[in-house]
């Protein structure tokens, strides 16, 4: 479809003028930069990989890619789950690994500023002492801060947080032209023209290259606490979530785990879960100033434990039972992953009281289709991970049941308002979802936005639009 | 500049027929339709306004608008500060007016949709008996909150709940093609492609015509207080709020204010207030839930009061206290304008910890230019406003010292990290700051979005970009 100029040697010699020790091309390319997590969306190798430094290397070697149709794939850490760091059509791989420093904590405005490649797992260390924190936690901490943003990563504390988004308030981003902009800053209301910071945000590096990030702190909640919710059946289980949103516990956290989920966990960790009684949970976070803070909403779910079916209340204050309860949580992707030799994932959001009537849907699917769909996920924001096992399947066999029970999970997540991905991103693995569930206005209207920023398409192409 | 067809018979016969008894032109249009709240920025009666019930009539309007390049200018209560909602090329004003019907208060989802003529005013009684309530508090309670959603209106609360785009998960809007999108819905996570949602809010009708909102309701917080602190002098107040914030005391509003300013707004509402020993206060809202709940925060901030020279610490916990301090507080737009023939108002946002120097500066340039600079604003979030007062002097002394006492404001904005407008929006008033503002580049970039959307340029021509 797209045809981009190959590298030849003239262009391997000017970058590496530009950046010595730090091009690799050729054998010398890791085979980690062929893929993401998700090594069943195919692998590809670049023709070369580059690791910049600073904004200034990254315009140069995108003005030159620009002029000599050269395909550019921005990539942090390769954590992500839709193949969206993947060159596609060859060419250059340029990774923010080496752009891993925290420029910035500026404690007078709650904000800091990083590079793009800071990983999310390091952060805290920056911020040790200043009693701020950064709320964004996706499950991946390997994953860098500037991937986060640019797929507007989500995790578990978004239900009283919100994603990443919320915390974004200024970037330095270099265009195909070569061009470095500033958009936004410190400031934490903007009414001044379109949101150019905001389209930047889950664009996945098709409209520019995100070089610096700044982003807003909050006080640091001084105290947190968990609560687990045995069920007897997932139905009820799920069903119960509007209720304990509407109880005024305002919970960071509110996920639900099955206990097929929970056990392929356990024997993946080696480590038992604490409640073995019941089909499915919820887990629940609190934070707040104090013990005495949160007494009053724990009062509210102990109490409305009975109402909603649930089996009993189980409270972790403790370091050890916090982890006990959430190091499993943690281990989900990785057990499933583990447990078939092939998957595919559903990352949809639903109305957070739809996600009851839309697991059942999944299971019924499963069901009809002859496969395993787990599923887990943030029932406080309707966001679900649904996992399409192979298990014993033949491989024509899988291929043909995986399109169609994904073509049919989307199906089912539309007709209930519910969107493509809620966290994960769209790379070019669920670009086709995407374009059936935009229709072809918005679809031609993103593409108008894509031609404005990146007109000759060499900004990880094939992704998103 | 642009040249727009003159509405003719043949186009009122067909708007007529469209929506009749809805159609005013010639001597039919109200002259409130020719200024928003600032006629300062000159009068504009359109050709014809319309009152549109539906997204079928706006989208039948559009696509005939587009077809034979006549303007339209979207309006709702129509009390911008920036010119944003005034016909400066004539054609047609699209009132939302008539579209004011709440149509939905989902308590499971914490979501309401409603139409965009819904004014601020009258939306909390369909949500009263839910327990939920919606944050964004802009001074102007008569503004729709249509026009809220399209200029990114801030106000008071932001400090803590954040400003309209964090409450905005989805929308209707008509593109000028006359096709009519959904954009969002009630998930409240979403990485699906670029957020097309989040470039409507703040586009000030120039994108598409907004034609139902939804947005993000959260628990009410069960009681509220205010506090005030006077302070000896200005600067000594607006330096102390990065502390404020930092106290651990989660403020809903921090505002600063002038003795000067509470003095004009004392003569405009025959009022005294509570508080008249010192020349500048911080009133700082308190939301939780229980008076208990809050008892940290109200001992953190008078704990800090010393440290930071505040003179005293004032609690208001009953209405009658809080009114004698916010009813002044809301009172300083009319106040000021009440006590000046003309003035240009400036509505930055700077980085929280440059308030105080920004203010500063505004004070300087007053004394340098020989005019008065009233300021007021949230001090919480850097969002300060402005009015150049032109009191005494002549219209010729006036029109040049306005135009370049505003552009020294937004000159030395920008220098601090500050952006053109906070809240209000840029409307045509704003336009050429911004432009300067943004530089080249962002400019191009923005009337790339500008030109995909709406390719014959009719939605609100001559405003944002």
């Amino acid at each position: 479809m797209k045809s981009f100029k190959r590298l030849d040697g003239q262009d391997i010699a000017y970058f590496e003028s530009l950046m010595p020790a730090r091009v690799f091309h050729g054998q010398a390319i890791s085979e980690d930069y062929d893929h993401d997590e998700m090594t069943e969306y195919g692998r590809y190798l670049p023709e070369a990989v580059l690791q910049a430094l600073s904004a200034q290397e990254v315009s140069d070697v995108l003005s030159y890619c620009n002029r000599h149709h050269i395909a550019v794939t921005p990539r942090g850490a390769g954590t992500g789950l839709c193949g969206g760091c993947v060159a596609l059509y060859g060419g250059i791989v340029l990774s923010t690994e080496k752009m891993n420093r925290v420029l910035e904590v500026d404690t007078n405005n709650m904000t800091a500023t990083v590079q793009p490649g800071v990983l999310l797992m390091e952060f805290p260390k920056a911020l040790e002492g200043t009693g701020l924190f950064y709320p964004p936690d996706p499950g991946e901490k390997t994953a860098t801060m500037g991937g986060n943003a640019m797929t507007n990563a989500g995790g578990m504390r978004a239900v009283r947080y919100g994603v990443t988004r919320d915390y974004v308030l200024g970037m330095e981003v270099v265009l195909p032209s070569g061009e470095i902009l500033r958009l936004g800053g410190k400031n934490v209301k903007n009414s001044s023209g379109y949101s150019l910071l905001d389209l930047m945000v889950g664009s996945e590096g098709t409209l520019g290259f995100l070089t610096e990030l700044t982003v807003k702190l909050v006080p640091e909640p001084r105290v947190n606490l968990s609560l687990l919710m045995p069920f007897d059946d997932l139905d009820r289980c799920i069903s119960a979530v509007p209720r304990v949103l509407a109880c005024g516990c305002e919970p960071t956290a509110v996920e639900f785990m099955e206990r097929e989920v929970i056990a392929c966990a356990e024997s993946y960790l080696g480590k038992s879960f604490p409640d073995t009684s019941a089909d499915a949970y919820l887990l629940i976070r609190l934070d707040g100033a104090s013990a005495d803070a949160l007494a009053p909403s724990v009062e509210a779910l102990t109490d409305l434990a009975g109402e909603i079916g649930a089996l009993d209340v189980l409270l972790a204050d403790t370091d050890e039972r916090k982890e006990s309860l959430w190091n499993p949580r943690g281990a989900f992707l990785e057990a499933i992953k583990g447990s078939t030799p092939s998957m595919d994932e559903c990352d949809v959001v639903v109305p957070r009281d739809r996600i009851a009537q839309f697991v059942r849907q999944s299971i019924v699917i499963g069901r009809e289709e002859g496969v395993r769909i787990p599923s887990f996920g943030h029932a406080g924001d309707g966001n679900l991970h649904l996992y399409v096992c192979q298990d014993r399947l033949s491989e024509a066999q899988w291929k043909k049941t995986v399109a169609r029970v994904m073509e049919r999970l989307y199906d089912a997540a539309r007709a209930l308002g519910g969107e493509v991905s809620g966290e994960h991103g769209i790379g070019h693995a669920k670009r086709g979802f995407l374009r059936q569930s935009l229709g072809q206005t918005q679809w031609r209207l993103m593409q108008g936005i894509k031609q404005t920023f990146d007109p000759n398409g060499i900004l990880n192409p094939g992704k998103v639009v």
